[in-house]
């Protein structure tokens, strides 16, 4: 793990991003409450904000970070789930890893939640979309 | 979490994929082991076995299981690496999410080797390519 | 953690329940879904379930279980939160302590999203209500 | 997970309690280190101190704090135990949600311990006494 | 993680053993319970039996298996603590890493409720005992 | 866990050591990567920088601390491998355990990695190398 002792505490976000790509009608399931599983975007809320905790126990050489705030946010489209996170924290290194796992745990969630009705469903665009703070500046994804 | 109790244990196997794409420079830093963090295909592999066992922990309503067998493989193309993962149990549910998630960790740990020399990487094609045992029978993705 | 490997694998469940005591205008908020943090009883579901999969983690002398189902329940009343939980496994042991640890987690959960707007609020009467399965036969608590 | 970014960072205090009702001649045993799972109050210190450092993973909206003490103890009375928890962080939230987990934690593991002599133990009183720093003041439960 | 898939299933044990070598006045102080950070046979036991359910999340190509008792005993020496561990399952794997992690944990435990008394304690002769069951047959440590 | 509430933030590391004893044999399909189970060092060192991350949940007593830095090496000789990890942090407590926690999980993990071509092997020499930081002032093993 990069020694970052000598860096210096800042504070640093990240937004990340997935998509997950199904059919209209599990769409309709979706927005309707009617999946098997039950409430898949709050279930998927959850899960991406607990998985951007457990980031550090998941990626080898991630370090611990002392999270701030964190959130995950849904646009449901006809055929798909655009999933957005925001993950926040002051500290030695960024929240890129901590966003796109919250994104990436939200994206699995929701394919667990529909899993049943959609076994071709497929996650993509996972990616970062922003970050601030830090040595490297800030920047956006065009 | 759906009750399966009288389901029947049955060997049971899934295999998944996920894509990382970066830059060819990217993937010869990577291929000859000089990136900054070090051995990326090990570190993804193992990171990527070790979240397959965390799956339950991480997707809200999937069921713990005994795996009895998980795999993590690379293929590394010009300017991406194609990640395939295998995992088997003997159980009462099937392991897509396990395979899943398997790939989804691996390619996260991938992103984050190399996210120091490419901040536009992005994580792509994440889904089950095969699966079989359980009721619904065996199939594979076209 | 004493020695069960000589008893027999039997189907088993386990219902429990917990109490959080707040004020009616909590219990307002709560229902009409205006608390600070969001969707309490949606979040504090999802905490149970995956809590009581935590349960041979936080208990010391608990024997892992691989549950088969876990679900959790809430009755809103003037003010109060009245939970019930239900797990299931095809095990060794019982599941007292899962469906303890689920109406644990979750009423926790509630307090924690309540907190802003209820720093009195306590929880009482967590108990085991039935138990089916094991030696000691099936009981409901009177 | 609520934005906390911009709060300052001060020294924080919580007590919490909770209580186990039993029987008498099950505090007898528990006193006398004759119950058949071995040393109750040993055990439950120990999984309630581990249950406060685990408050953020099993609370989904908690942020992480980095603990920088607590305690749990006991009183045993007539027909019952009486769970006392004190923790500490220097942070930008509160550590009321570790007090109580430490609490909660410590008196499932009670349960867990007499469930074999008393399986109608129940829990009760699980509330925050008292919380020092942050911007909300000082309070003790009257 | 190796493929275990269709090894038989059947009863397995095994014992472990690590020894924690520090100061006779430390011994002393252990045994009269007058360390700093109090109880430290209890907390090593309770620590070594959690440290075993945990082997499959901490050892990367280790099967998760459902242990069905574990027990962490102490000899305690002149200037030395002789740790004994013994983890039995029914499953499709022997479970001689689990011993071991629960030896490793415990001496870790152990150093640590000394070390303010002794930093110069070390740990040594970590290792297997015995085993039985399985395909390779029992064996004895000579 | 003891209150280190006022104690002063500094940087602090740690180095610690452990030996895994085994065959020359081993030591020679270890090095040639021919081991049944696949990449041993690499797979152990992940395994330990992990570990390092885990040590405030798997030792009781211990505190979290936000680590920047830590590594395993490792140096082969003839029948035997030497694991030396270093491990930093800017916090309240010294890092001895997570430097001790992180060459004990790889030396399990090498041991996991061998146990097929020898259930002889051990573990022994687990001790703190050096330390730096804190009120105990820096210390450098003899």
């Amino acid at each position: 793990m990069v020694d970052v002792t000598d860096k210096p505490i800042t504070k640093r976000t990240a937004r990340a991003t997935a998509t997950l790509i199904t059919r209209p009608d599990v769409i309709a399931l979706l927005v309707a409450g009617n999946l098997p599983k039950g409430e898949a975007l709050a279930t998927a809320r959850i899960a991406g904000i607990m998985g951007a905790k457990q980031t550090s126990a998941l990626i080898p050489l991630c370090h611990p970070l002392p999270l701030s705030g964190a959130t995950v946010d849904f646009d449901t489209r006809d055929d798909r789930v655009i999933i957005e996170t925001s993950v926040k924290t002051t500290g030695v290194t960024g929240v890129e890893m901590e966003a796109l796992t919250a994104a990436s745990i939200a994206a699995l969630t929701l394919y667990d939640m529909i899993k049943a009705v959609d076994k071709h469903a497929q996650i993509t665009d996972l990616r970062v979309l922003a970050k601030t703070g830090g040595k490297s500046g800030d920047w956006v994804h065009e």
